[in-house]
């Protein structure tokens, strides 16, 4: 088989974690698979660089950045071939631009355009174990750039698409993706298997073990991947297509998000045009808005509208909406930060119902208010007051006997 | 003026320094030149980089060392180009490759074969200040390379004679180039200007301001150097061609290396071709012999050589001139490494006679013994015990009436 390996910045954190890097590489190879590795920084490194920057500058450009950030990969790829070769294989370092990662000409958040693979498959032909450095790219014109937050991910997922690799086996700190957050509910189970699609919304509701992009590139190339620990032999959990058995579980997963805000434009006269004009100014700044809540006051005249937008995004979105609020008459705007964001989420959904039911009368019958609701064909998302996320996350995760395995139920 | 400024390690240091070399940086394009920054990795982490390689890998291979390495100028050129930005300049960082600093393929000591600098001149007329990570390059085979210790020098040096720059400023944390070193001789005196030969004897005798090759290289292609702080204003050091001014200083300078050790193979039969397949095979090691000795025994029928190298190479050499003792039928070999060379330099020797009587003249009187001379026709060294180094030094200093400018003796 063609393995690709990631490691993650905890995985790398100091030289002993990069020699049992080293040695779970070899162990791989002498299975008799051929293995790409992709690394990401030292942990903490990267918000050490981030930080050197900001000294030296209040606004650091976004080129020169990239060039500073991704120095911090260049580093762990070395160092690992180094360890693998002193443990007697063949090994060779290549950065983003060796292994040919052609992306965008855009900085700090490029996306992935195409892979020259070549240098790569001929150094695996001749017997090596290609180690690359992740989060990194080079555009057409020779600008170094990366791929945004979690881009090793990426990396790993876009070189096993491109090398049609067997496997592309994610190491983190974590066994796998659990049916929640172990810290919050300890009978939180891990999953054997997940769809993409699951996999998908558990990422972007806040399952931070998986980068949402690099899901979706691994759902669009079919690209089979494990996210598992660096630091034990457990077998993790496999992200792949839809299978029937999968349609078997209602809920896979209960997610929570409490990185959003909620802001409220009040009374807005309700005359046609008004979301539009509002949301495409919000959508011009770069914002993205996740919820959206739209109620006609009593008379039929005005509306309240509500959406919710990332934490880091609340002071820029406030402010456009002020403009807009005055713009257009409505009487103000309202910001509130301590909401959260619960979900549950299984692609059984589609096929079952009363699923929404079931959790709307779970979180009423604790006594917890829903503010919004959003839905998918694989997900119910519920906008609550942020004091009673971990509450509602356990009996959630009750109600849908998500401790039990399959066969239990 | 086109000026190439090149900052050493201790001056990119910390974020605090390199916005102090960004305010240097914007002084001098203030003044109406244009400028490029040539910088080194930050003092020590060059050091740390070895340590973390050494600490994977017995004997890292030296491919990965150089990509690794690399990663420090990465981030000191990157942070430097924004501090510049951050006062309200233009700047570019580019890497070697960027740069086109293309050289030969050679890992960890590269020469650089040649600069397509056109990137860097069209950054230059859009009026950038262009900042390029020192030490580093690329072969045509899209390897990353470095330049071996104090490579930054000869990046900002050759950089300087691609653009055809009018000044080459390589600042460092001394002043400029002095008589001898001030920590001996607390007397001695910066010199204003000094010829690129007398540059390379105090160069390649261990007065480390400018790295040997870097002085070669301005030498071949007449770049003028300057030498100076860069935790002040002063002046400097010049160095230049040769002209008729300099030629009337008979001695420039004392400079001493305790980084030698002497190797003595004892009476060897004295048959021709003996020191030929000794030093032969030294070299093929690639050791670099400095002094030879060779004394014939009263008898006429054995010989004493001894030749010195540096302490790094001593143990190497012992192997290889032990093995070749054995095959000669020597009576032994001795390694001694408790001496050190003291040297006189100075291009006025070249018409003037008697320097180095005055020399032996002079050590002798203090009771030091000399094991070994050399001459060049701008330099005398002598082999000395290390023990008598200081004295060596400032009892030559005093000699040669260095203390003193020109026109005051």
């Amino acid at each position: 088989m063609l393995i690709v390996q990631k490691y993650g910045g905890t995985s790398v954190a100091n030289t002993e974690r990069i020699k049992a890097v080293a040695r779970r590489v070899v162990r791989t190879a002498d299975e008799g698979h051929r293995v790409v590795v992709v690394v990401s920084a030292m942990a903490g490194e990267t918000d050490n660089l981030i930080r050197l920057a900001h000294e030296v500058s209040p606004n650091p450009g976004e080129r020169e950045m990239d060039l500073l950030l991704s120095s911090g990969e260049r580093v762990t790829t070395a160092l690992t071939a180094m360890a693998v070769q002193a443990l007697g294989k063949k090994a060779i370092a290549l950065t983003g631009r060796q292994m040919g990662i052609i992306t965008e000409p855009v900085h700090t958040k490029a996306r992935i355009e195409r892979i020259e693979a070549d240098r790569a498959k001929r150094a695996l032909d001749e017997g090596y174990i290609v180690v690359v450095a992740g989060f990194q790219g080079i555009t057409e014109s020779d600008e170094v750039t990366t791929l945004g937050r979690g881009g090793s991910d990426l990396t790993a997922v876009a070189i096993a698409a491109a090398l049609k690799a067997d496997l592309c086996e994610i190491y983190t700190d974590v066994d796998g993706v659990y049916t929640t957050d172990p810290n919050i509910v300890p009978e939180a189970r891990k999953l054997d298997k997940i769809s993409y699609e699951e996999m998908l919304e558990l990422a972007s509701l806040g399952a931070k073990v998986l980068q949402t992009r690099s899901v979706e590139f691994a759902m669009k190339y079919n690209v089979p991947v494990v996210v598992r620990s660096s630091f034990n032999d457990n077998p993790g959990t496999l992200v792949t297509k839809e299978d029937k058995e999968m349609e078997k579980v209602v809920v896979s997963g209960v997610a929570y998000d409490k990185n959003q805000s909620k802001i409220t434009i009040k009374a807005v006269p309700d005359r046609p045009g008004i979301a539009a004009r509002l949301f495409k100014a919000i959508a011009d700044a770069n914002i993205v808005v996740d919820m959206i809540v739209q109620n006609v006051s009593s008379d039929g005249r005005a509306t309240d509208i509500s959406f919710t937008v990332a934490k880091t995004d609340s002071n820029k979105a406030l402010s456009i909406t002020e403009a807009i609020a005055r713009e257009l008459g409505a009487s103000g705007v309202d910001l509130r930060e301590d909401i959260a964001k619960v979900s549950i989420v299984g692609v059984g959904m589609r096929t079952h119902s009363g699923v929404a039911a079931k959790m709307f009368e779970t979180l009423a019958r604790h006594g917890i208010n829903i503010m919004a609701i959003s839905t998918s064909e694989i997900k119910v998302s519920c906008l609550i007051e942020a004091k009673y996320t971990e509450l509602a996350v356990r009996v959630l995760h009750d109600a849908f006997e998500l401790a039990k395995a399959e066969g239990e139920k």
